[in-house]
């Protein structure tokens, strides 16, 4: 960030009144600028006792799988948020069913939240950011070739859960060193 | 938004390419300015059965009782926020324990994620965002004085539980006709 998003004037790092920590702030109308930490909403999609998974047709982590997920956009509840990036990555229309893993990705400035989810009539498709989308037996799942680590959680998880599915929700901080980058997720696009 | 923040020319509302929705897009540079919903953090900080509530000292909602909750910060964990806010706004120390409530405030552009917490030695101060700290009983808090719909959520589900503190996570969508102003809780402020 070098200029004001409100004014266009250069912006400078400082503490605000009453802050405790450094803010981008405009030198000339003084309009602070927060940055914060954004959402990454996905889900489980499940059929007949298998998972889609999404083979990535973009960077960061280019044809790896990943479950279907995406930033959280304003105007959407996060469960809605899921379901739409189930649409849209590996297009199949699924009923979101519960809360499952909330991960702490602190080193990306990220939270990926994770629902289970039932695919509706089991269609599915390959949508623009993936190059393949598959259902897999629990067995069959590619763990060496998982995009990110939140992926490996949820569904590590989720596997070992699957006989009872009243486990809670399951939480994580993935530090820098949980695998392979995430940080190339850039933060709030699309 | 007006300006973009990479070189200070005027931005322009448009759909970039491979997107679906409209960005701010910069005139000049072709920068893509993501806006997304933010973070707030929070907890229930226990001791001997009594929970403690701050009365807020700033808009919106002033003198109105809260748990103590604020924005995610960029470096943190969600419970190391929740944490932190209890230590700012009713300096007191916590232990965080689990992950108990997930709000969705969709107008407000906001997630709200509360935590329940054991206070480690009852101390507890005011916060320069309160005007007063209180440990209640479950049977004295002031429901009808509550500063934001996702407190009384959070607060009417912990004493529904607390015989049995094991109900696992509550996921609600709180929409505007909720109850009080949550929009004037401003994204990204502290």
């Amino acid at each position: 960030m070098n200029h004001c998003s409100a004014c266009g004037s250069p912006v400078t790092r400082g503490i605000p009144a009453g802050d405790n920590r450094e803010r981008y702030i405009c030198s000339q109308c003084g309009s602070i600028h927060y940055q914060n930490p954004t959402l990454v909403a996905g889900c489980i999609p499940q059929w007949q006792g298998k998972i889609l998974l999404c083979r990535r047709a973009i960077e960061p982590r280019r044809t790896y799988w990943t479950l279907p997920a995406g930033f959280h956009e304003l105007g959407e509840t996060l469960p809605a948020a899921a379901a739409r990036e189930a649409l849209e990555e590996a297009c199949t229309r699924v009923e979101i069913d519960k809360l499952f893993a909330v991960c702490d990705v602190v080193h990306a400035g990220q939270v990926h939240v994770m629902y289970t989810a039932q695919m509706i009539d089991g269609q599915f498709g390959v949508g623009e950011e993936s190059l393949a989308t598959e259902l897999f037996d629990p067995e069959d799942i590619p763990w060496r070739d998982l995009a990110f680590p939140s992926v490996r959680f949820t569904l590590e998880r989720f596997v070992a859960e699957t006989a009872t599915l009243d486990g809670g929700v399951h939480t994580v901080a993935l530090g820098a060193d949980a695998g392979r980058d995430l940080a190339g997720w850039p933060n709030g696009g699309s």
